[in-house]
């Protein structure tokens, strides 16, 4: 807690979004961070790679410095720097410098360093689009709540395209491209999504048949974990109207024809009058 | 504001659909814009082209011109030009008529006039087709309200096509077609929007389950747009029928077709008529 | 009103299915039709015409005639001729033999009568699956609620595959496969619906970049006839549980919480009580 | 009834979960089951066939040699054996021994056995996964209660594969790849669920306009089951919440996390505690 007065103007302006400082770093961060997935990707194309691959080295290596040293200042200046390292930012932070490592010992390796877009989720904190935020709560917390459920839906998926990818192995064989089960389990997922790349398609009319039927199973099931996400969403939505606070114990989150409070039992009526 | 009878009249006459003859103009107007889009199309294919091109590029200017003509009189017997030019119907005029002239300085521009089909809209107005704008309004604003979490979904799944597609890029490499992380991407979107053109597939095992992987989710997370929709629709449709206050004892909710009020027993219909 | 014993017969047999002999003919009906069904398809199997032709044209023949004989008896014992032949199965039956007949003037046309199997329909009235038919009308009025919604829908979706599909002429042109306007707009309708056959795909980067569009676009706005229906069927669900008919009017279709009659003011309550 | 002990202790340990030898069973029973399917898949590759195929049929051998006598024993301790070979586990549990020994008959069916993995299902009671089982009993029950309803959709939409397949097949005919009427319902039913192989697509004009009706039609009818079963789980939610009523009022529809009633304020946890 002793921490000096470097730690806490370093701390003011890399975490915090408050003094001018702050504002500019965060911003000139998510402009670093979008440069070098640019640059990344420019990277990745043979002939920019063939013309300017050493100035892409040069350049990588630059923004991968500039954001271990970031990354470093952060565990510095930070109060809780284990709290900070665990944490979701403090996860992406360090995967999003390690891959330019990595590629000293694994070659290409550094494209993986794409994950560097999940740290300009900041951005939302920086813009104070804080009612972004709390929309994406709504979405999370619905898909928190239906979880189990989604959870068993894939595990129904699973069994399903088990079982017609296999099916379709005895059926087709190796001679008609189905050449093993867990291809053939592929096959499945790309038929039962919706997806039909068309790599590889039944040639037996036996084959055909199962294949219409998985497409249909897949054209309906499409529907369980929609109708799992809706309800659940209508529910959220019905439950974020409920701005009213208990005057006794401050609870939120009553229902809009409720009297009392649910949690202590008191009159809410006073205060829920003009409500909605 | 000291506008004259020319004036007034073109305004009643072009802007307006209650006089017989601004009627009349509406749809002439309506049946020349699908003309218009016709030709374009007919022009489109090569053996059309090559026998009656002169023709095209003859009646093609002649629409043009007639569009041209119609815009400035628009400008000119507007009560506020201004105004006009700058509403949805405004601009869309106005882009209605660009790509021929712009087709002089690069050829082949001249199909996106394909735009004129919005102009078509109009035809609801005309039509009085009113009950179908009031409809399309719900859906608007269903839009509207979800606006938003829309914006965090697209967000989201910008965020997980690039992160598929890079590691998708490490894994398969040009070698397997996947010539550049960008392409990737575009690999990516094509199948995680369950699309599956079949034109860039994974080649490998380990690709063939990270595309099992990128399917699974992109068949799972439609349903979360279709919850956020399907749930502020629900919503819309429930307020449509809240607006009717019972005169007597003041409850709302009553159905649309609802002639006596379902709690006490009064007479809706005094108020009622002019709703809907 | 002058009608015969025999046309007495003929109708409770025919039509009717509740005497012995009318349930005994309608189930035999049904048999032939997907009996006739069958014969079409083995027919239209190259190897099985070049073996069976001269059997399969019989047979079809003498379907065709059957049927035809049996939709002569149908009017002549109709108590209303004229509203028979103007309903649904009167034209439905109609178009059942025409096939046949059309076949002399254009041959191939024959397979048209694969329209028969809406003749099958007839089994939930034979078999008494009324509760089926229930169903079908909550999903039909259901689907007639949300008509002027899902037609708005189709009408943006057509403008957005007419602009999409010009723009996307003017990218990649015929060099790219893409001959011609209405071809593009072909291209776009397979990937906005998430199709994607393949056999038309873009070819250069900004090609490619705005496919991604209109992928993106068509797996977002799916959500939109599907929050239609579902907020609508929602609503469906709910008016089919009020099972309660007023005393006074007895027009039924009223709330679960209402008390009086909407149409007429009459208490509800002496037979509401024990309702669900 | 008069059971031994040995079968008293059998009957513990293979059915029951509670005693430690049942549970350890059980969850060796579950690895050994994932185990077989692993070797299964690992067999149908070809290049591990033909340099461990030996191997793999031993092994194979070995786990069916196992599960036989686990379903004898399974048949020896049941109170009720029969009522055990009716139950859903008594046939998975059969089905899947029986592959192995229908391979000496018909070799290659033994990869049939996939449907061990409905064995895997046991893990859900093993693990006192009830909170999942209860989740995916809303799922059933929701599923049920829209089953005449998704029959008619599953009807409505064989008519239409079958009628658009066979006005295909009148338009394209053999010369472009539609060779028979079942064919092109097949290609229908890849059009309508929107997988889209690409491995048949129309040729002609009017075929890709037809082929555009099916996909827009297909793209749309999706809503009808989403729909469907959307409504149905929203209810099954709002069911789940109205189990609670107030000890004091009496009026019911609580949330689950409320602990006074939200009309009347009395305290409703002497009822709530053994809910959900």
């Amino acid at each position: 807690m002793s921490r000096n007065a470097v730690q806490e103007y370093l701390y003011t302006t890399i975490f915090g979004t408050e003094t001018r400082d702050g504002k500019a770093f965060d911003i000139a961060l998510i402009i670093i961070i979008i440069a070098s997935i640019v640059v990344l990707m420019a990277e990745s194309i043979g002939e920019m790679q063939a013309k300017y691959g050493f100035w892409f080295f040069t350049i990588e290596w630059g923004f991968t410095i500039f954001f271990t040293i970031e990354y470093a200042l952060r565990l510095y200046c930070s109060p809780a720097p284990k709290a900070y390292a665990k944490s979701f930012y403090g996860i992406v932070d360090l995967l999003a410098i390690l891959p330019t490592y990595l590629a000293m010992l694994f070659p290409g390796t550094n494209y993986l360093m794409a994950i560097r877009l999940l740290r300009v989720l900041r951005i939302f904190r920086v813009l104070k689009l804080m009612r972004y935020l709390q929309e994406s709560d709504v979405l999370l917390s619905a898909l928190k709540m239906s979880g189990r459920k989604i959870f068993i839906f894939f595990y129904a998926v699973i069994v399903l395209v088990t079982i017609f990818g296999s099916l379709m192995f005895v059926i087709e064989g190796p001679e008609h491209g189905f050449t093993s089960i867990p291809y053939s389990i592929y096959w499945a997922i790309v038929t039962m999504t919706t997806v039909g790349y068309g790599d590889l398609v039944p040639q037996t009319d036996v084959g055909k048949a199962l294949a219409s039927i998985t497409m249909l199973m897949g054209y309906s099931i499409i529907a369980v974990p929609t109708g799992i996400i809706t309800a659940q969403m209508g529910q959220q939505l019905k439950t974020q109207r409920q701005a009213t606070n208990c005057p006794n114990c401050s609870k939120a989150g009553h229902e809009n024809d409720a009297s009392f409070c649910k949690y202590c039992g008191s009159d809410l009526n006073a205060i829920a009058k003009s409500e909605e």
